[in-house]
Protein backbone atom coordinates (compact mmCIF):
# COMPACT_ATOMS: atom_id res chain seq x y z
CA UNK A 1 0.00 0.00 0.00
CA UNK A 2 1.94 2.53 -0.72
CA UNK A 3 -0.22 5.23 -0.67
CA UNK A 4 0.30 4.73 2.85
CA UNK A 5 3.99 5.73 3.18
CA UNK A 6 3.14 8.73 1.24
CA UNK A 7 0.76 9.58 3.65
CA UNK A 8 2.79 8.89 6.61
CA UNK A 9 3.54 12.27 8.23
CA UNK A 10 0.58 13.61 7.84
CA UNK A 11 -1.21 10.40 9.51
CA UNK A 12 2.13 10.71 12.12
CA UNK A 13 0.63 14.37 12.74
CA UNK A 14 -2.87 12.62 13.83
CA UNK A 15 -1.49 10.38 15.67
CA UNK A 16 0.03 12.88 17.80
CA UNK A 17 -3.16 14.55 17.62
CA UNK A 18 -5.28 11.64 18.58
CA UNK A 19 -4.43 10.53 21.93
CA UNK A 20 -8.43 9.60 22.73
CA UNK A 21 -9.91 10.66 25.63
CA UNK A 22 -11.52 7.62 26.87
CA UNK A 23 -15.11 7.69 25.38
CA UNK A 24 -17.52 6.08 27.95
CA UNK A 25 -19.03 3.18 26.23
CA UNK A 26 -22.15 3.26 25.13
CA UNK A 27 -23.30 -0.28 26.69
CA UNK A 28 -23.69 -2.00 30.10
CA UNK A 29 -21.80 -5.92 30.70
CA UNK A 30 -25.01 -7.09 31.01
CA UNK A 31 -26.30 -5.61 27.33
CA UNK A 32 -23.25 -6.69 25.69
CA UNK A 33 -23.43 -10.14 27.15
CA UNK A 34 -26.90 -10.05 25.86
CA UNK A 35 -25.83 -8.74 22.50
CA UNK A 36 -23.36 -10.73 21.56
CA UNK A 37 -22.99 -14.12 23.94
CA UNK A 38 -23.25 -16.93 21.47
CA UNK A 39 -23.13 -19.94 23.77
CA UNK A 40 -25.70 -18.68 26.57
CA UNK A 41 -23.01 -19.14 29.70
CA UNK A 42 -23.12 -15.32 30.16
CA UNK A 43 -20.22 -14.47 30.03
CA UNK A 44 -17.40 -13.58 26.92
CA UNK A 45 -14.66 -15.45 26.76
CA UNK A 46 -11.56 -14.75 25.30
CA UNK A 47 -12.22 -16.26 21.81
CA UNK A 48 -15.30 -14.93 21.71
CA UNK A 49 -13.78 -11.23 22.68
CA UNK A 50 -11.06 -11.67 20.03
CA UNK A 51 -13.70 -12.63 17.53
CA UNK A 52 -15.43 -9.57 18.22
CA UNK A 53 -12.57 -7.64 17.60
CA UNK A 54 -11.67 -8.73 14.59
CA UNK A 55 -15.08 -7.96 13.48
CA UNK A 56 -14.91 -4.10 14.85
CA UNK A 57 -11.88 -3.88 12.94
CA UNK A 58 -13.33 -4.11 9.88
CA UNK A 59 -16.02 -1.87 10.75
CA UNK A 60 -13.96 1.09 11.62
CA UNK A 61 -12.21 0.63 8.70
CA UNK A 62 -13.89 2.49 6.15
CA UNK A 63 -11.57 2.90 3.62
CA UNK A 64 -11.52 -0.69 3.23
CA UNK A 65 -8.15 -1.32 3.61
CA UNK A 66 -6.13 -3.91 5.43
CA UNK A 67 -5.12 -1.72 8.28
CA UNK A 68 -6.21 1.03 10.87
CA UNK A 69 -5.14 4.29 10.68
CA UNK A 70 -4.68 6.44 14.13
CA UNK A 71 -7.94 8.79 13.00
CA UNK A 72 -9.89 5.14 12.55
CA UNK A 73 -9.03 4.02 16.21
CA UNK A 74 -9.76 7.80 17.76
CA UNK A 75 -11.11 7.50 20.89
CA UNK A 76 -10.94 3.77 21.60
CA UNK A 77 -7.33 3.12 22.47
CA UNK A 78 -4.40 5.43 23.80
CA UNK A 79 -1.46 6.99 21.81
CA UNK A 80 0.99 5.02 24.42
CA UNK A 81 -1.08 1.87 23.35
CA UNK A 82 -0.91 2.41 19.99
CA UNK A 83 3.12 2.82 19.63
CA UNK A 84 3.90 -0.19 21.86
CA UNK A 85 1.76 -2.17 19.11
CA UNK A 86 2.74 -0.37 16.22
CA UNK A 87 6.52 -2.54 16.64
CA UNK A 88 6.66 -2.20 12.80
CA UNK A 89 6.61 1.49 12.78
CA UNK A 90 4.72 2.19 10.04
CA UNK A 91 2.15 4.47 11.00
CA UNK A 92 -0.77 1.53 10.74
CA UNK A 93 -2.33 -1.04 13.12
CA UNK A 94 -2.24 -4.23 11.14
CA UNK A 95 -4.96 -6.75 12.76
CA UNK A 96 -2.60 -8.17 15.17
CA UNK A 97 -1.25 -5.50 16.24
CA UNK A 98 -5.04 -4.67 16.87
CA UNK A 99 -5.71 -8.03 18.45
CA UNK A 100 -2.29 -7.46 20.69
CA UNK A 101 -3.86 -4.52 22.33
CA UNK A 102 -7.17 -6.24 22.94
CA UNK A 103 -5.47 -9.34 25.08
CA UNK A 104 -3.88 -7.15 26.81
CA UNK A 105 -7.13 -5.27 27.79
CA UNK A 106 -8.98 -8.58 28.40
CA UNK A 107 -6.13 -9.64 31.01
CA UNK A 108 -6.42 -6.23 32.98
CA UNK A 109 -10.32 -6.82 32.91
CA UNK A 110 -9.84 -10.66 33.81
CA UNK A 111 -8.65 -10.23 37.51
CA UNK A 112 -9.62 -13.87 38.50
CA UNK A 113 -8.04 -14.87 35.01
CA UNK A 114 -10.96 -17.60 34.39
CA UNK A 115 -10.75 -16.97 30.65
CA UNK A 116 -13.94 -15.25 30.62
CA UNK A 117 -15.90 -12.17 31.48
CA UNK A 118 -19.29 -11.22 33.09
CA UNK A 119 -21.43 -8.94 33.51
CA UNK A 120 -19.62 -7.17 36.45
CA UNK A 121 -16.28 -7.57 34.99
CA UNK A 122 -17.44 -5.79 31.80
CA UNK A 123 -18.73 -2.66 33.60
CA UNK A 124 -15.37 -2.13 35.53
CA UNK A 125 -13.17 0.20 33.90
CA UNK A 126 -10.97 -2.43 32.53
CA UNK A 127 -14.03 -3.99 30.94
CA UNK A 128 -15.54 -1.00 29.42
CA UNK A 129 -12.03 -0.63 27.62
CA UNK A 130 -12.97 -4.11 26.02
CA UNK A 131 -16.30 -3.06 24.85
CA UNK A 132 -14.35 0.03 23.10
CA UNK A 133 -12.47 -2.68 20.89
CA UNK A 134 -15.38 -5.07 20.51
CA UNK A 135 -18.74 -2.79 20.26
CA UNK A 136 -19.00 -0.02 17.24
CA UNK B 1 -16.64 -22.30 23.86
CA UNK B 2 -17.34 -24.46 27.06
CA UNK B 3 -17.64 -27.45 24.05
CA UNK B 4 -13.75 -26.81 23.63
CA UNK B 5 -12.96 -27.39 26.92
CA UNK B 6 -14.78 -31.07 27.45
CA UNK B 7 -12.95 -31.60 23.35
CA UNK B 8 -9.52 -30.68 24.43
CA UNK B 9 -7.77 -33.64 25.37
CA UNK B 10 -9.34 -35.32 21.97
CA UNK B 11 -7.55 -31.86 20.53
CA UNK B 12 -4.33 -32.38 22.45
CA UNK B 13 -4.02 -36.50 21.21
CA UNK B 14 -4.61 -34.86 17.42
CA UNK B 15 -1.97 -32.08 17.99
CA UNK B 16 0.66 -34.81 18.56
CA UNK B 17 -0.03 -36.78 15.67
CA UNK B 18 -0.77 -33.53 13.21
CA UNK B 19 2.78 -32.14 12.92
CA UNK B 20 2.42 -31.98 9.25
CA UNK B 21 4.28 -33.16 6.97
CA UNK B 22 5.17 -29.22 5.22
CA UNK B 23 3.32 -29.51 1.79
CA UNK B 24 4.58 -27.66 -0.73
CA UNK B 25 2.40 -24.93 -1.76
CA UNK B 26 0.72 -25.43 -5.07
CA UNK B 27 1.13 -21.81 -6.66
CA UNK B 28 4.44 -20.15 -7.63
CA UNK B 29 5.48 -16.62 -6.13
CA UNK B 30 4.44 -15.09 -9.06
CA UNK B 31 0.74 -16.44 -9.33
CA UNK B 32 0.30 -15.54 -5.66
CA UNK B 33 1.50 -11.97 -6.39
CA UNK B 34 -0.93 -12.35 -9.77
CA UNK B 35 -3.95 -13.20 -7.76
CA UNK B 36 -3.72 -11.64 -4.46
CA UNK B 37 -2.08 -8.10 -5.03
CA UNK B 38 -4.30 -5.53 -5.48
CA UNK B 39 -1.63 -2.57 -5.42
CA UNK B 40 0.05 -3.62 -8.60
CA UNK B 41 3.47 -3.35 -6.94
CA UNK B 42 3.83 -7.03 -7.73
CA UNK B 43 4.90 -7.97 -4.27
CA UNK B 44 2.68 -8.66 -1.37
CA UNK B 45 3.37 -6.09 1.63
CA UNK B 46 2.82 -7.30 5.51
CA UNK B 47 -0.02 -5.74 5.79
CA UNK B 48 -1.38 -7.70 2.45
CA UNK B 49 -0.08 -10.78 4.19
CA UNK B 50 -1.53 -10.54 7.01
CA UNK B 51 -4.80 -9.25 5.83
CA UNK B 52 -4.89 -12.90 3.70
CA UNK B 53 -3.97 -14.50 6.79
CA UNK B 54 -7.12 -13.36 8.27
CA UNK B 55 -9.71 -14.30 5.49
CA UNK B 56 -7.79 -17.94 5.52
CA UNK B 57 -8.51 -18.36 9.06
CA UNK B 58 -12.10 -17.94 8.27
CA UNK B 59 -11.93 -20.12 5.44
CA UNK B 60 -10.03 -23.37 7.09
CA UNK B 61 -12.47 -22.69 10.11
CA UNK B 62 -15.38 -25.47 8.62
CA UNK B 63 -16.74 -25.30 11.92
CA UNK B 64 -17.51 -21.43 12.31
CA UNK B 65 -16.33 -20.94 15.64
CA UNK B 66 -14.46 -18.28 16.60
CA UNK B 67 -10.91 -20.39 16.79
CA UNK B 68 -8.72 -22.67 15.07
CA UNK B 69 -8.51 -26.07 16.30
CA UNK B 70 -5.40 -28.30 15.37
CA UNK B 71 -7.21 -30.53 12.56
CA UNK B 72 -7.83 -27.14 11.10
CA UNK B 73 -4.33 -26.66 10.58
CA UNK B 74 -2.51 -29.84 10.17
CA UNK B 75 -0.46 -29.00 7.13
CA UNK B 76 -0.13 -25.64 7.27
CA UNK B 77 2.07 -25.11 10.65
CA UNK B 78 3.73 -27.07 12.72
CA UNK B 79 3.55 -28.55 15.88
CA UNK B 80 6.24 -26.34 17.42
CA UNK B 81 4.86 -23.03 16.19
CA UNK B 82 1.70 -23.94 17.52
CA UNK B 83 2.97 -24.78 20.94
CA UNK B 84 4.77 -21.04 20.71
CA UNK B 85 1.76 -19.46 19.51
CA UNK B 86 -0.84 -20.94 21.97
CA UNK B 87 0.61 -18.90 24.98
CA UNK B 88 -3.11 -19.38 26.97
CA UNK B 89 -2.52 -23.36 26.19
CA UNK B 90 -6.43 -23.37 25.55
CA UNK B 91 -5.69 -26.28 22.08
CA UNK B 92 -6.80 -23.92 20.09
CA UNK B 93 -5.63 -21.04 18.03
CA UNK B 94 -7.05 -17.44 18.03
CA UNK B 95 -6.92 -15.18 15.90
CA UNK B 96 -3.51 -13.16 17.19
CA UNK B 97 -2.08 -16.40 17.81
CA UNK B 98 -2.74 -17.58 13.90
CA UNK B 99 -1.26 -14.51 12.98
CA UNK B 100 2.16 -14.27 15.19
CA UNK B 101 3.06 -17.03 13.10
CA UNK B 102 2.45 -15.91 9.75
CA UNK B 103 4.36 -12.54 10.89
CA UNK B 104 7.30 -14.31 11.99
CA UNK B 105 7.17 -16.58 9.07
CA UNK B 106 6.90 -12.87 7.00
CA UNK B 107 10.23 -12.02 8.36
CA UNK B 108 12.01 -15.14 7.53
CA UNK B 109 11.20 -14.63 3.89
CA UNK B 110 11.83 -11.34 3.94
CA UNK B 111 15.71 -10.93 4.52
CA UNK B 112 16.02 -7.61 2.92
CA UNK B 113 13.82 -6.29 5.30
CA UNK B 114 11.70 -4.12 3.31
CA UNK B 115 8.27 -5.00 3.99
CA UNK B 116 7.15 -6.66 1.00
CA UNK B 117 7.86 -9.90 -0.60
CA UNK B 118 8.43 -10.62 -4.24
CA UNK B 119 7.77 -13.35 -6.23
CA UNK B 120 11.43 -14.61 -5.50
CA UNK B 121 11.20 -14.27 -2.19
CA UNK B 122 8.09 -16.13 -2.48
CA UNK B 123 9.60 -18.91 -3.96
CA UNK B 124 11.90 -19.74 -1.16
CA UNK B 125 11.37 -22.33 1.15
CA UNK B 126 10.59 -19.66 3.85
CA UNK B 127 8.15 -17.73 0.98
CA UNK B 128 6.61 -21.16 0.83
CA UNK B 129 5.91 -21.44 4.53
CA UNK B 130 3.70 -17.94 4.44
CA UNK B 131 2.08 -19.02 1.03
CA UNK B 132 0.92 -22.26 3.21
CA UNK B 133 -1.03 -19.38 5.53
CA UNK B 134 -2.51 -16.97 2.96
CA UNK B 135 -3.93 -19.27 0.13
CA UNK B 136 -6.16 -22.07 0.88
Amino acid sequence: MNFRLAAGAALAAVALTAAPAFAQSKMSGADVIKKYNKDNDQTLELAEVINLGVKLFAEINPDGDTTLESNETAGRITEKEWKQANKDGDKTLEMDEWLSILRKRFAKANPDKDGSLDAAELDTPAGQAVILMIVK
